[in-house]
């Protein structure tokens, strides 16, 4: 996940006002946009930015807006800011049967635009996003943040979120 | 998720043989017995026994297995020994527009009956999520412990997974 408040001290400072931000689910027509946004955000990104624009025309990004869009269980959303997508977050919901059944929301793909952060824009989304949970039944909602983002570790503990566990990947070969 | 694999050394000199362990779908009957195991293997449990067999019965469970079965994201599986239920676990699958539509898997909920650890069988059902996985064209697997688990931590780290992420979890009120 990239780094959506580095500081407190300077969101607090520049912050946005809430009403510039509008959410919305995402589109067919915001897929490149978005998938320009998560490659900007990866924790290394080697690709210069023409090179970033040129891989977010790949059909496999428009094929998985399908999936997602086709899932009942997905949702992606958009932060505008004067018309341009400027981040995105994805809130999956899944059925589980530990405590009586409570539902829980994972949220991921959490990006800002580089230009963008340290404005409040991340906790905005992040508060809509649990909003969202809620509004669908949610008891828990989690996620994981590579090890290596310490700001963002402090940002989603002010959010009050609870550091209680340790994430683990694994890729497949396919 | 509770332990399936306190030790490594253990597990060596005990295991059981991999054909004396089933792995199946789990079905309505199951419920009840899927519930007392994640019971048991909860960090922190208070009730008794005889406590978490009542609690098993809520109808909660039944609804939430509805969910789950319902669901094309979500299995829900079982072990079995000797024809009893000793070991479950669930594997979510979640699209994302990440890596030209790489695939994801969460695989949660791992339990294994208290008696029952120490033997391999956890370290069959997590070979035999990423099995699943893999068949369902998932490019990324990925599952989180509790801090406290650290015994878990090795496990899953001897199953190839990268322990890369911090894991935050957020209760809602509802």
């Amino acid at each position: 996940m990239s780094l959506p408040e580095p500081k407190a001290q300077t969101m607090t400072r520049k912050a946005v006002a809430p009403a510039e931000i509008a959410i919305r689910r995402a589109r067919a027509e915001d897929v490149a946009r978005i998938a320009e946004l998560i490659m900007l955000g990866a924790a290394t990104q080697t690709m210069t930015p023409k090179e970033i624009n040129a891989e977010a025309q790949h059909p496999g990004y428009a094929e998985a807006f399908a999936a997602i869009d086709g899932s009942p269980a997905n949702a992606l959303f958009v932060a505008e800011r004067a018309g341009a997508v400027v981040g995105t977050f994805q809130v999956t919901l899944i059925p589980g049967l530990a405590a009586r059944g409570r539902k829980r929301a994972k949220i991921e793909s959490v990006h800002v635009a580089p230009e963008c952060r340290s404005l409040g824009i991340g906790g905005l989304m992040i508060r809509y996003a649990l909003a969202f949970a809620d509004r669908e039944g949610v008891g828990l909602v989690e996620l994981t943040s590579n090890k290596s983002r310490v700001d963002a570790h402090r940002f989603y503990r002010n959010l009050g979120f609870d550091q209680s566990h340790e994430g683990f990947k694994k890729a497949l070969d396919g």
